[in-house]
């Protein structure tokens, strides 16, 4: 094998395939990230079995072949390389040199026949987004995701494509984050697909072009212009989320979202109990009072509101509404209510995109 | 006690003397700011008996008093409320209301009494020295104080005023760094300030104005316009670090900083053996030679040089020289050398500003 590659090109490729090596596995060869020279074209792969990504650069190849070598050792001497050709060539049968300007680098390198084949994937129902639109949508629900193992089904976002449109939803028992958004697609998917994946992917998603999803009953393949990504789907049967949001209520407060987040914020901070803060909402006809009280001191907080419907006391837990809060984008908010003992919804007051809802907290005396 | 005051003013005084609250005390009372109310003035202090930080802001002082608040807390809510004024008011023997704007807060104090006092300076020995020249010196010489605490006296930095120079020195067995600028001055002055201490001096100074240092025989105190560092002295004598440093050299090295860094670093990456990489310097006529290798590969970087003296061969612990070469901001500087076995010394080729010196390490074959 012998090619010759600009700097700058094979970094930006090396970093991309590296999100998928997650130094963790027993396996040393997926420590390693495969190299194959092809005619004009140099493909880079990471692979943990889970998660694959296979991304394509120009380079001049000389002579084709395909090696291993160690991402981080690999990503790291590239990076530190000046912006200049490198030329790399296979010495031996387990060695590379590494030539550019005055740096020689001579290299122990894997066998390329040890590193796992990626998934085959057939051309089964797929579909065209914006990148940007996916990229905004898998980070205003990741955070729901459930942290925990113990219902491995939600640690992952539900891709759901159906009456041409495509939503994602996340839910960790607590709270469940609903993102939507119109799609030319008639298909129907319904795969939920690993946060762990979803996490790598928001990083190499950009703000402009599209990307193409292709699912099978096992996989998703993410394909971008010179980048694929393929990961397991999750298994089982994502919760029935429609029935668990309510479509009445009893009363909806409309608030400016900065100004609840700063007063939600400091009345956390005094409400802290260990990781969790109680705080309680007091919603009255053009006003609602924020307290949360802990052995510290108590704090109470007043914020204007339009009201529609009754009066109401309701208790959460802080921490939910500021994570959802920190992550709606729009200058005001809807948030329903029907008792103080069911879920409270946030909605967006100009369109049905977003819908996060978050269980209160009982209060003592309710 | 009842003032008001201008948040962000109150913010930035809490910043500064958090900055000797490490939270690691036992006594509950140094996880708090002592904040004192005079006429129109209130002083905030944090200490950690070691080091202690007395800052002033100016406020509308209604009633003078003075209590002991919780740093990690009070510094929250003041960070997170709307940048308008704060009423801070006792309500009883242990409360204080907080009103800023629609938020209103009631935090339990300590008592005021309790704090310890401060070590009082008189004014023995002092002088004044440039703010941004006193950080750059101190920037300069902190990262080669010792680690371990196996010789309390190399956790701190020399200060050292003599021949109208002050000069700053640290070392920890294996490298030196040695800083001198000329002083305005006749005193005579050796007192030793723990790294920790100078670790947050810096995150203070500014890039403007003057600062004034008093000397006690066991205290330090860094005098700004409205902040006062005290810090206790390092306990011992210093180790006589002129002895050590060599006067005369076989070889001098002249050498581009930024290429020799880069070339080091890409080096050492191939080198590493856990913790530590070895690299190994060729001196010829009008080049270097630097190479590494492990059971990862072997690298080898040629880098342009003026040479004085004999050819040498030579091995480095990289990070010693990586250390030094990063926090030297000239374009060219001098190596010079007398053995293998012998340390190196790096300098300005401009004026005798810093000394540094490493030892290099033993070669097999020497």
């Amino acid at each position: 094998m012998k090619f010759k590659c600009e700097k700058n090109k094979l970094q930006e490729a090396i970093s991309i395939a590296q999100k998928s090596v997650t130094g963790k596995s027993s396996m040393p060869i997926l420590q390693g990230l495969l190299i194959i020279a092809e005619e004009n074209q140099i493909t880079i792969i990471g692979s943990d079995i889970d998660l694959s990504i296979e991304t394509k650069l120009d380079a001049e190849v000389i002579e084709i072949g395909k090696i291993v070598v160690d991402s981080k050792l690999f990503g790291d001497i590239i990076r530190k390389l000046p912006n200049k050709e490198i030329e790399i060539t296979s010495i031996d049968n387990n060695s590379i040199k590494l030539i550019c300007e005055k740096s020689q680098f001579t290299l122990v390198h894997m066998n390329a026949d040890d590193f796992p084949s990626l998934p085959s994937i057939n051309d089964d129902v797929n579909f065209s987004i914006e990148q940007k639109i996916l990229k905004n949508m898998i980070k205003s629900t990741i955070f729901a995701i459930a942290q925990d193992e113990s219902r491995p089904i939600l640690t992952g976002i539900l891709f759901e494509v159906k009456d041409k449109k495509i939503n994602l939803v996340a839910l960790d028992g607590f709270r469940l984050a609903f993102r939507s958004e119109n799609i030319e697609n008639d298909n129907f998917i319904n795969a939920v697909i690993p946060g762990k994946t979803l996490n790598e992917v928001v990083k190499i998603l950009q703000d402009e072009g599209e990307v193409n999803i292709t699912f099978t009953s096992n996989h998703i393949l993410i394909n971008l212009e010179k980048t694929k990504i393929i990961s397991r789907l999750l298994e089982g049967e994502f919760i029935k989320y429609t029935s668990i949001i309510p479509e009445e209520y009893n009363l909806r407060v409309t608030v400016k979202r900065e100004e609840l987040l700063n007063c939600i914020e400091r009345a956390s901070l005094v409400g802290k109990d260990g990781n969790t803060s109680l705080i309680k909402f007091d919603i009255e006809d053009d006003y609602m009072i924020i307290t949360s009280n802990s052995q510290l001191g108590n704090v109470r907080e007043e914020i204007n509101i339009i009201l529609q419907g009754e009066h109401l006391e309701i208790a959460f837990n802080s921490k939910y509404l500021i994570d959802l809060l920190k992550i709606i984008d729009e200058e005001e908010i809807y948030m329903e209510f029907s008792s103080n003992v069911t879920p409270c919804l946030v909605k967006s007051t100009k369109n049905n995109n977003y819908t996060y809802l978050i269980l209160p907290v009982r209060l003592l005396n309710s």
